[in-house]
């Protein structure tokens, strides 16, 4: 999908940042910046993988398991000989680690005497990984550059802007499909189904890929506890629910959460959310670029200060293409401190959620900075919605109506 | 689900295997185990999280961000003053980490100049988390115990094993739909789709929870690569795809796949599967309690030797609760210098995947070590299933059929 040209781009910007920090050669484990300099995409981060970006090299090096090594001749731009398989015995074995076989790689390819950046607090870079490249290379100079290829991917191309876009399309359709299906005598677990089959089976024009975080949608009192998933439990009259999903197409992800109660809502919520929402769209009129990210949050906070509310997260972070567990991209954070300065192209999970002792509210916006301004990727009314209980019973799962 | 009785249970054979080995203080960052000890469960496992085992201590101490702490408190049986929360401005940060923070709270409660282990190589313990916490206490003795719970885990409980059944009718639900949904015109994200639905809608008597690896259904050539997900590439006849997906009840998982041809299969794929169906069915004859898990894998590697076949990657490897990316737990592997020995209710997903440089088949199980011999959990054809292309045409996709 994305030219060989993209990817020498996106690969020059790396090398240009590793020459800034006197890095030569930058070794990879987080598989969203494996994909994004090289369409590596498979479900094989659960063992230990690594792309060796050497900055006098044009082409990076995949190293990971024999398996996995077909994968990445299918869905990387690399040539076959900068594929390096390492046999199975590697895998989770008390004896032998990838690390000793990566080291015992960088050495023979004259690499292992060089400045060597890690990331060293990305997601499958555990501790094994840097005790053991570490002492597998003891002529190399380590440092930390966790986050190196993520501050490169934070301004977004026109095609990585179209995937988003698509995101947005799929995730409208998994919000509807939530709202729709949530209802008296229903189960989170239907709930959970219903956005999981909008999300992957996506549109007519293109399908839907999964997204980083699973669906979560805690309901009533568990709303204080933003990252519980679901259970089995049916809902009844009176029952609300905060939805936080994505659309994903081709690992980029555009999240967004809403809230909803069926029947009514809770007069504490209703207020919440009114409170939320005022906060959400203050804060996204007068987003513009030159802006930093902290006097971003310093909006919302003095809109929710004015009726006596404070939110101690974060407001909100940086997306784009992602891989399991997380659909941040680790660079910017809307709170005090960060001076990042808002630029065209970036793009943003707007993240007003606030949780309370036994209740909570998330009304949320994926959004793209624009020239003058910012602007949200899709389109679902930004309220607390409130549903009428259908008259039809609903105590038949979808399973059993399609069939299968 | 869990009585306090079995996390009790849990934690003393913990507690055992830490007197063994002469480790006071545990840290784990292994969702699983922490889901194991205590019933945490969310997904924030993004953000880092330490569960502290003390030797002389009835029950963990949690420690995770803010927001979170409130998840603890509804999951697990902790006291609430075992759940220590951490500022959100530890959150990614590159100035505060959050093993400092843990590292602080071990000092104060005493713990900081004792024998701590440590899960070197599991999930989400990174390389950072391994640096800041050595650092933040320089009179703490470490060792790396990166799979000691995972050990614990290996036999199950009763409970266990029912959670384990339930997750297996899911994954009958799960596969027929597959079968069901793969078709001429149809797409693989149709079908991905429909194993979802499957899979999180559950039964009409208990729901689905998300499984730690994300459908795999590579078509045709691809299927040389086992850890393809999917796209939105329509298959045609003669396609043939692999499909290895899990149930998961409550976090425990059965994993199975199977392949399948759309109207014809290609003799090479038919003689394959004839191979992989005889290699299993003979090591499933003959696995039962007593023999160590390379003897099982010689079994298989010996059936097929003599259709002149060889699989380098082990056969399979233990299975139980998990939480992403991996639903395997790590520790007996089906190879060559595994000497675990086979005993009553362990679980194992039996993978006799065969992948060759531009096809694969796989065709597995999920089992249960019984008193004499082994047992399936899933009932589902032992074979390659080849489908008559449906007379109907597929060119709808599921979300219209559902009219959400």
């Amino acid at each position: 999908m994305f030219t060989k040209e993209e990817y020498l781009t996106r690969m020059n910007q790396t090398k240009q940042k590793m020459m800034e920090y006197g890095v030569e050669v930058l070794l990879i484990s987080n598989p969203s910046n494996m994909y994004y300099l090289t369409g590596y995409n498979a479900w094989s981060f659960y063992v230990h993988q690594i792309l060796v970006v050497m900055i006098d090299e044009e082409q990076p090096i995949w190293i990971g398991r024999e398996m996995d090594a077909h994968s990445a001749k299918v869905t990387t731009w690399l040539d076959e000989n900068h594929i390096i398989p390492y046999p199975d015995e590697f895998v989770q074995s008390t004896i032998r680690h990838p690390m000793d076989f990566v080291a015992n790689i960088l050495t023979e390819i004259g690499q292992g005497n060089r400045k060597i950046g890690l990331e060293m607090d990305a997601f499958y870079f555990t501790g094994m990984c840097y005790e053991r490249i570490t002492q597998g290379l003891p002529n190399a100079e380590f440092r930390n550059f966790s986050t190196l290829v993520n501050w490169v991917r934070l301004i977004k191309s026109d095609t990585e802007i179209e995937c988003m876009k698509k995101a947005a399309k799929i995730l409208e359709n998994a919000m509807h499909a939530a709202f729709y299906t949530a209802d008296v005598g229903m189960r989170e677990n239907d709930v959970a189904a219903a956005i999981y089959q909008a999300q992957i089976s996506g549109t007519k024009e293109f399908g839907g890929d999964y997204t980083s975080i699973v669906p979560m949608i805690p309901t009533s009192e568990n709303t204080a506890s933003p990252h519980l998933t679901w259970t089995d439990r049916r809902y009844k009259h009176g029952d609300y629910l905060t939805i936080e999903i994505a659309g994903c197409y081709r690992r980029y992800h555009t999240p967004m959460a809403r809230t909803m109660a069926i029947g009514k809502a809770p007069d504490k919520v209703k207020d919440l959310a009114k409170v939320v929402v005022e906060g959400i769209e203050t804060t996204m009129d007068t987003i513009k670029p030159g802006m930093t990210a902290e006097e971003v949050e310093s909006v919302w906070s003095k809109t929710i200060a004015k009726r006596g509310y404070f939110k101690e997260s974060r407001l909100g972070y940086s997306i784009g293409l992602s891989f399991p567990p997380d659909w941040g991209e680790h660079t910017v954070s809307f709170r005090k401190g960060d001076r990042t300065i808002m630029q065209p192209n970036m793009t943003f999970h707007l993240m007003p959620g606030i949780w309370l002792d036994n209740y909570g509210v998330e009304i949320t916006e994926s959004i793209r900075i624009t020239e003058n301004g910012c602007e949200t990727f899709a389109n679902v009314p930004r309220e607390l919605y409130i549903k009428e209980p259908s008259q039809i019973s609903h105590m038949t799962s979808p399973k059993e109506q399609t069939g299968s």
